[in-house]
């Protein structure tokens, strides 16, 4: 079995004041390719330091691939420290530098000298084409070493993965066979919960590895296969999602590609209906995550974010009463079905959500303490209202209360029962 | 300076199926207790792996410590590692079998003799008491090194940290001297001008260390002193935050603990102002990022998201010339300023602020191509709006439309020129 290691370079990460995910995605990537990954080290953006950590980590590696220190400030030293690590020199790529150029250029910028730092590769090495941003890659061969350098940024990171590396140690190292992985992503289930049951459920013969990936507050599965060739993979693939499907029947809402929202529009416009959103705790955040999705002014008509007590009268027809001294006030079932009942009325559209709630850090009382959301839902037939009680700070009540608000509607749209009131997932690792 | 490596053992980890979130813990209050980190390593549950990582990371660290590899199941090795580096044996403490024995009583359980293991400490280590659960942690010297080891249970791994390992080391290394991270926060400069910019400032006399720390579209600057004392740690961050506000005049909006909406909220609170939004292309997350800010609603009245044409019409009053078929569209920027206007008038605010344009992926043209946003402001005194050409796909797009927003906003309360329609950072982190 080949091995690799990982290294993360970068002063940031190794203080703790930004939590390295490359490390693990790369780690996850390699292993699914049949590596034995043997370190995961963090070093700090110093010559010295990469140089000594490549020396630690190739008497165990096959490959080390690198992320950070790539960039154009002068604490981006990575190639230079591999340079020294190979004893070789760098070299600059005028083609490289043409293409930074440009990038700055298609801006109207004029490109600062610094960058070409990111333009200087060691000497021998391949260039890894960066479309997502200025720095290149760089895979070096040192004797029976292969030193793969990436970008620390993981939006250009991951595609570089698996377009540029991924092909490159297959050749090198002859990695046969395909891997391959497919997503399918979950909500509702805390991950210790959604680990239980994953793990007891069958396996199809064949290799099979189950990751989970946590983005709150959704949870992705990745089913990464390997086998002889496609029709082998997929058939373990597809085997074991239908365990899955089986067992979630309504917590997976999709897969790669898919967000919620979109999943969400899909449905509405499926049945030629039209969205409105009426936010109070939320702010906003609703309608936001339904217009990330491209093309959802197909199905979403327009939003209000009734923050005080005198918008919710003005826009929504909030009656009164509710919001008087004497009344249940802004945080209770009547006002989130009167708010999702007058959005879907003013808006003349089909089916509106609301939100109301206290998202703390203060507001909260006995009756309603902070976390506190009503979740409102009118459709063409009736309106209704649900209470929530969220965990965690503003960031969280506020993600699951927009959450919880789509999730109703995206039940409805399917046929499916309501869903518990979840709690946040629990830590775990 | 004292150094200090972090060890992370575990091969859930080590494959990438697992994030560490614990070594970023650890890095980061050992650093604020002085230590430089050195290393974070990540190796597989190994005697001979965590023996060889425990070598490479003494040459560079005053102290080691370990998460992981101390529960009752055979590949939990650290105990044995670790007694194995110093060259002593493991010893049975009959006390720590007890407590164990009694936590599984008191659950009704047997205890099963596997856990005979987590009583097994290398000979003249110290423990450290596990309140949460049933593998305590050991602080082991090792000539000059201190090794301490502790659990890879997150909710176990923290309180024992901070109770029983920081009071320990402080003791040890008679931790004087401080160090302190100030944090500034700017937004308008890709991160390579402003590192140019920061690179040739004059620096004060004494030890400091500048790092970047990119949350797109914000770059804020970490600014770490170390001194003798806090006069003197004091001295060197103010000296070189004048220098950066000097240069950087418009630029820097916040220090740590601020939102760029938190600020723009405490200006609007300064004047008695109530803002409300219009978005179209932002579709709400404008109102989202001012709302994420706590007692928002001192300041924020309310937004309307207006994605359809009549939603424009019927909300904001736009004029319907604007937007029929020979007009200038919605995206132009008399419907951008009428958005404004008609905000403002309809809430009753003070000031108002408005995007709409083409985030993509379609609905660009020859014009107007994808990334083309006008924002408006309407104050009590006039109404404007400004053209930009933002880079990037759609969530790009969005954002930066609504910083730009925000920033019209925030530069008119703080009598700032208008800024120029900047450009994103090119990517690094």
């Amino acid at each position: 079995m080949k091995r690799a290691a990982v290294m993360t370079i970068g002063d940031e990460i190794l203080s703790g004041r930004v939590l390295d995910t490359n490390g693990a995605a790369i780690a996850s990537r390699l292993r699914s390719l049949g590596f034995e990954v043997t370190y995961h080290l963090t070093c700090a953006d110093s010559v010295e330091e990469i140089v000594r950590s490549l020396r630690f980590c190739a008497e165990r590696a096959d490959a080390v691939v690198t992320t950070g220190g790539l960039g154009p400030t002068e604490d981006d030293v990575t190639h230079e420290a591999v340079a020294s690590f190979a004893g070789v020199g760098l070299e600059l790529h005028g083609a490289i530098l043409d293409q930074i150029r440009v990038r700055f250029e298609s801006r109207g910028l004029h490109m600062p000298a610094s960058n070409e730092r990111s333009a200087k590769l060691p000497a021998g090495g391949e260039v890894i084409a960066n479309d997502h941003g200025t720095a290149p890659g760089c895979a070096l061969a040192v004797g029976d070493l292969l030193v793969v350098s990436l970008p620390g940024v993981p939006r250009e990171l991951l595609p570089m993965l698996e377009e540029g590396v991924v092909p490159l140690l297959r050749a090198r190292f002859e990695l046969g066979g395909v891997t391959r992985i497919r997503v399918l992503k979950t909500f509702g289930l805390t991950e210790s919960r959604l680990g239980m049951i994953v793990e007891r459920l069958p396996r199809p013969t064949g290799t099979l590895h189950v990751g989970y990936r946590p983005t709150f507050p959704e949870i992705h599965l990745a089913l990464t296969a390997a086998g002889r060739d496609d029709d082998d993979v997929a058939r373990v693939l597809d085997e074991f999602e239908a365990t899955l499907r089986t067992a979630l029947p309504t917590q997976i809402w999709g897969g790669e590609g898919d967000s919620f929202a979109s999943v969400i529009g899909a449905a509405l416009a499926a049945r030629q209906w039209r969205l409105a959103t009426a936010e109070s705790c939320t702010g906003g955040l609703v309608a936001k995550l339904v217009t990330d999705a491209a093309g959802s002014s197909g199905w979403f008509e327009r939003g209000y974010t009734t923050y005080s007590n005198e918008s919710k009268v003005a826009l929504l027809g909030v009656p009164a009463d509710v919001l008087a001294p004497d009344g249940p006030g802004a945080v209770s079932e009547r006002c989130a079905a009167a708010m999702a009942d007058g959005a879907r009325r003013a808006a003349g559209v089909d089916v509106a959500i609301s939100t109301t709630g206290v998202a703390g850090p203060s507001g909260g009382s006995l009756a309603k303490p902070v976390g506190t959301v009503w979740v409102g839902l009118a459709t063409p037939t009736e309106t209704t209202a649900r209470a929530y009680r969220f965990p965690g700070e503003r960031g969280w009540v506020r993600t699951l209360a927009a959450y919880a608000a789509l999730e109703r509607l995206r039940r409805l749209l399917l046929g499916l029962a309501e869903h518990e009131p979840f709690a946040a997932r629990e830590d775990r690792r």
